[in-house]
């Protein structure tokens, strides 16, 4: 059921790496301050402005998050339960840094008051900053000319700047420039979310202490329960012929460095503005300030156009990299583009943190980590930056220690249990039959983790990390399921939750058995690998977590038993046990003010009818589509698409793949549609809370599993790829195994070239394709 | 699974008629106070001390409830979705009125505070009031003896006294009494129940205004969300030969009435406060006061005796109704006893409250109604007192309008849905998969109102509230279910939760398809009664509720058309279908600590397991026994025994129920003997928080449900009598349309008496029996 209208007016004008906004407008500034965000997988800032924001509250949240800092609340609970979590963790909006602000004369600068005449906001993602260029007019009647480039630096996790130039055009007199960082920052609260309110009783982000310094200053803050420390540092420095004084004004929980400067008409005055953060997650919490400083210093001597230059140096490879090219449709490019962009700002580098639902761009499911890094992120990153995929599985391994500790409370003897959602490995899930019921975690962590070692042969990794979150995911396993006699003693698993949320907790989900199965028998393989080739780490890693070799032959014999359903009168997998057993929606009388369903319809009701709000099935389909036939893929398609509302974002762009690789291409572009544009043109009208990663990945697979049809089985790289329709051609870029391919696709054909690397084998269609570096190899385009 | 141990020791001397309590202790007193609790279905208080609690906190609850009367808090989720209740309501601690202080010169007595030279407290079950009586010596060494009557009106439920006596033993010179109200009132809070703490933070009930005049003083006390508004009121009369003079002081929240007497030595001193309650839910709150006088003055006029005889005439009749006789058995007798004793103290018979899991002796379950009522406790009322059990099905007639607006907030276009747990009809449960799923509820209703209509031929009740019960329960189950071609077209229900809490959300729960199809057939049955002998009435029903005739035949269908899970091959009833298809609960490496299970195992991991709270489809067997054969009976009896682990409170008793019907004798009265005693001896160790009436009443089904077999199949009675090996001989009486019967069963007859009433037919085991009154029929006595 495709559902969803894609809009036909773009809400910013189409350009291929710019997004532009011509005119600033109440209405849309809360989802603009998403659209806006700059970042760097650590520091995230919303796009809000320097001189603050005098607008109605609720058209505005003045942001900034660091990836992995979080304050921890109790979860309260109408009734609890054994082994229900007890704390959350939620992600802090921190000391706001991007404060600058500008009087003329004693006429305050503000977006709400004099004139604006001319304005125009620029993010520049080719180059990675943002820019507000604008003529304002004073009540008073004095001109100034304002241009703002901000940026998050993308060498260096800890370093924001700020290029603040004001110009008077029609006068000359007093212009103050004042410099701060605020310590008073909150959370959202919202209307009617009870939640946030009782976690966060006010400031949860307690001054510690202020450091001021003319030209520096800093805070230093602490969290309440979590006890992580905080300095966010600044360095400024003023650019003018004219004079001025330095004065270090001291409001409360704020630190100012303020610039009083006779400034003369037609004379530009710029302040940079170096920001740092440091935390006591990175850092012993005496270094902090010293680092803050040093960065800052560093910075300073480095200056804003070089830190600049190395931004734009650094996005140069990464679009050379992710490089997505659609010749015939520039709303296309520039969404495709704006969601490659924000994933790269939203991603954890440091092998820490990882990528939260909504970046780093809002407070949209707090911040937390979910499935959606493997199963939707992990691939565009693996596929074009392995480095970065690498470092979100060595978060995985990061915390496999607390998904131990999960393990026992959910009285599994053995083996980890991966958490739900999270930011620092607990659970933080507070309805368990659609969070801890989800089981399939650890089998989507190993899937990816499965597909980086095949697509990196990073052997480090695997004997390091790997091996061990793999083996500790298959005794989890082998501890859920049993053999039940009434399913011809087939391997089973029962009571948990698949993908799609509008089933729960049911037996032999489909997609779960499948992925365990895979997982069971990966971590069989890699026994059987390490035992042979690399016996005495093997050994070790045995010792150290208790593994016997029996537990190997169970994971086979699990692997090899595994139930997996499949109903023969329609030919299709059910998605579990039960499913097929309930009543089919009623779709026709539902209007479409009652979508999403479970904003409408208790989960009791929804659970007892055959409707999904994902791919389910489907998602199996495509991860382990090595395991079905192309009728058995299509009879799924065929059942369960109608049944289908995706009422959840990681739905259409699974559609997508699996209508291209079944020939239904209109749905395929129809659903891919649903993706591109999906936070640029806010579809889900939710954007204001933060950008949908998994979503804006999902137009990457869209593109490169779906209309290049490109596939990864057991190592080996193949493409199937067609043209949709209303293009003239398309070209991406991908790495396997080091090297970079290229492909190209166009009305006639389908050309392949080698970038970089040595000889590469992969699948055109059926053919077996052997190309060279710098060679190309062309293909006629299949007919569609 | 006959796990839990019984005690040996009983807490409390033998005493066929009385709890007596020979000596103070604090380690027991938290108990003690539910034990002694006086109640009269509206009125409850628990056995605290006139003179206060000078004990550690956490040893006592001083607690007075007034059934029905209640706050209502916001229910705080973790994560909320659509149709969760918002609003939890508790029945709220009361103005505290059983306080009367007592003052020897300047030493106050308390039982903390110089030398109890004896002690002896008793509750007079064929009476109807306790008893305090002690001889307190002062740290002065001035010995006074006390004498404390105190009694909850079973005849007027807005009335409650106490007599006060005092008799100073070697001295004369001043005694004081105070009698006061007071408001400053608060429920239990506990560590680590973080509900309470939220619904109630502080004081909910308001001191509105104080009224005080000599002898009478009253509070009126408001609640702050449900503005119920409560007038509780006294009236102190004070018998003595000396000189007094009374005084009003006037202390925050409170008022008193103190006498300062100069007493003398030997010369007794009487002090009778009587006590009324009035809420805003029985009258206007303008005559709340006029009324709580009027009561107050009447019973003043009546004076402590005639209320005490009055008390003993009301208890004459109920010990007459509710006979159950055990010889060879004090303990036994003793339990039984106490435990319709209390049964009687906590039913509300005002057709407006109902009888709460706790009674009116505690705050555990926040005095919510549950299906306990209908299942466990109505049938004893129905049986013994069926004037009662109307009241409390009148109760399901007030409420049916919210269950219709549950109804529609499931999504369900017809019918009612009753709520799992409330008290003034909303849906009060906080975890759906254990409360809204357990939609069985509606059905158990029917049930018993059916056994009701049976047992009393009240057609009365069923034209004004019956049938539009049973019509819109059946409504329900119509919109519930559906016929799934998967099921062989068969009517099915999906995604409900069974009696057994301990599995959830399934599909086809057999317990819940039985009782469903009874209720549909019923609707069916009395809607053509209807439509025949009263068809007037019939059609302003059906216009009132707009029902169509179709519908009557679409319940006739589904009734027709049920799914009724059936294993061939094990030849037993699944509990639902994927009970057998998951692996059964290691019992083997449970240790006895880690039950009850709830309490030590996250829900998803009992739901995975085949293991039982309590009797799921062995409840339907008893329930409907005339479904099933014998044979498969015991099948199911031998499936189910071993995987239940009565964690639940009301299982024992069905299982001994059954195991009386199948022959298992022993095991029947093992089961039996986890009920009898369960808040005297405190088999839970939770009686603190308030009896166990479903468990109180299973007592009495274990005996005549199961020693004598007793069963109403389609309105015809009949018994199946065995002795328990323990015994000499058992008597007990039954009404049954109208008349009363007495059974007698002792070591080699069953001798059934008619007491009262026209002819009566009936069967023993076989044999049809046709008795009239005065006439005794005597079989002999079946061999076991």
């Amino acid at each position: 059921m495709a559902r969803k209208k894609v809009m036909k007016d773009w809400t910013y004008p189409l350009d291929e790496w710019n997004i532009v906004e011509e005119q600033f407008d109440i209405d849309t500034n809360f989802l603009d301050e998403t659209i806006f965000s700059l970042g760097n997988g650590y520091i995230g800032m919303r796009g809000n402005f320097e001189e603050g924001y005098y607008g109605p509250k609720e058209t505005s949240l003045d942001g900034t998050y660091l990836n992995g800092f979080y304050e921890s609340a109790p979860i309260s609970y109408g009734e609890e339960a054994y082994g229900y979590p007890k704390y959350g963790q939620t992600m802090l909006n921190v000391t706001n840094s991007k404060i600058i602000k500008l009087y003329i004369d004693d006429e305050e600068f503000n977006m709400f008051s004099g004139k604006l005449l001319s304005y125009r906001r620029t993010l520049y993602m080719k180059e990675g900053y943002l820019e507000r260029k604008l003529i304002w007019e004073s009540p008073k009647g004095k001109k100034v000319k304002i241009s703002i480039k901000r940026l998050v630096s993308l060498n260096n996790k800890h370093l924001a700047t700020i290029e603040y130039k004001v110009k008077p055009i029609n006068f000359s007199g007093k212009i103050t420039l004042i410099s701060s960082l605020d310590g008073n920052v909150k959370n959202h609260e919202e209307e009617g979310d009870p939640r946030v309110g009782s976690v966060f009783n006010g400031q949860v982000l307690k001054l510690i202490e202020k450091y001021q310094n003319k030209t520096f200053g800093a805070l230093k803050q602490q969290t309440v329960n979590t006890k992580f420390t905080l300095v966010c540092g600044m360095e400024n420095e003023l650019e003018t012929k004219n004079d001025f004084e330095i004065l270090n004004d001291n409001p409360d929980q704020m630190v100012t460095t303020k610039y009083v400067i006779n400034a003369e008409r037609e004379e530009e005055i710029t302040l940079v503005k170096y920001i740092s953060y440091y935390t006591s997650k990175d850092y012993k919490e005496k270094e902090l300030l010293e680092r803050a400083k040093d960065t800052l210093l560093k910075a300073k001597e480095k200056g804003f156009k070089e830190i600049l230059k190395g931004q734009k140096e650094f996005l140069e490879e990464f679009w050379n990299n992710a490089l997505v090219e659609i010749n015939g449709d520039k709303a296309l490019q520039q969404g495709i583009r704006f969601n490659q962009f924000h994933l790269l700002q939203s991603v954890g580098r440091d092998g820490k943190t990882n990528i939260a639902a909504k970046g780093l761009t809002g407070e949209g499911y707090e911040g937390h980590y979910f499935w959606d890094t493997e199963i939707y992120i992990l691939p565009f990153f693996l596929y074009t930056y392995p480095e970065i995929s690498r470092k979100l599985l060595r978060y995985r391994y990061k915390i496999l220690d607390k998904a131990r500790e999960r393990a026992r409370t959910m009285a599994h003897k053995k083996g980890a249990l991966y958490p739900w959602r999270t930011i620092d490995g607990d659970e933080c899930s507070a309805y368990y039959p659609a969070s801890t019921a989800q089981y399939h975690i650890n089998a989507d962590i190993v899937y990816v983790l499965k597909k980086y070692i095949e697509a990196t042969d990073d052997i480090d990794f695997l004997l390091k990390y790997g091996a061990e979150i793999v083996f500790e995911t298959a005794r989890l396993w082998a501890d859920l399921g049993s053999y039940i006699p009434n399913k011809g003693n087939k391997f089973c698993i029962d009571c948990v939750t698949g993908p799609d949320e509008y089933t729960a907790i049911v037996n032999n989900n489909c997609y779960t058995n499948y992925m365990a199965k895979m997982n069971l028998e990966y971590a069989h393989d890699i026994a059987k690998l390490l035992e042979n080739e690399y016996p005495k780490i093997y050994n070790k890693l045995k010792e150290k977590i208790n593994l016997k070799e029996e537990e190997v032959q169970e994971w086979k014999k699990a692997a090899d038993n595994m139930y997996l359903p499949y109903d023969k009168k329609l030919g299709i997998h059910p998605q579990d046990d039960t499913f097929l057993e309930k009543p089919i929606w009623d779709f026709e009388n539902t209007p479409d003010d009652k979508y999403p369903l479970l904003l409408h319809y208790h989960p009791l009701v929804i659970y007892r009818h055959q409707v999904c709000k994902q791919a389910d099935v489907l998602l199996a389909l495509f991860l382990l589509g090595d395991k079905f036939t192309w009728e058995e893929k299509k009879r799924d398609y065929d059942y369960y698409e109608p049944i289908t509302t995706h009422d959840s974002s990681l739905s259409p762009c699974i559609f997508s793949v699996m209508a291209s690789e079944l020939g239904y291409y209109d749905k395929a572009y129809e659903y891919f549609m649903q993706t591109a544009r999906v936070d640029l043109d806010n579809y889900h009208k939710n954007s204001h809370h933060g950008v949908h990663t998994a979503c804006m990945a999902g137009t990457w697979m869209c593109v490169i599993n779906g209309f290049a049809g490109m596939r990864v089985y057991d190592g080996k790289l193949s493409f199937n790829p067609y043209l949709p329709e209303k293009w003239d051609s398309y070209r991406f870029r991908v790495r396997f195994k080091g090297r970079q391919l290229e492909v190209n696709v166009n009305t006639k054909e389908v050309i392949y070239k080698l970038i970089d690397g040595n000889r590469l084998e992969f699948n055109h269609i059926d053919k077996k394709v052997s190309i060279n570096e710098g060679e190309e190899k062309r293909f006629s385009l299949k007919k569609i």
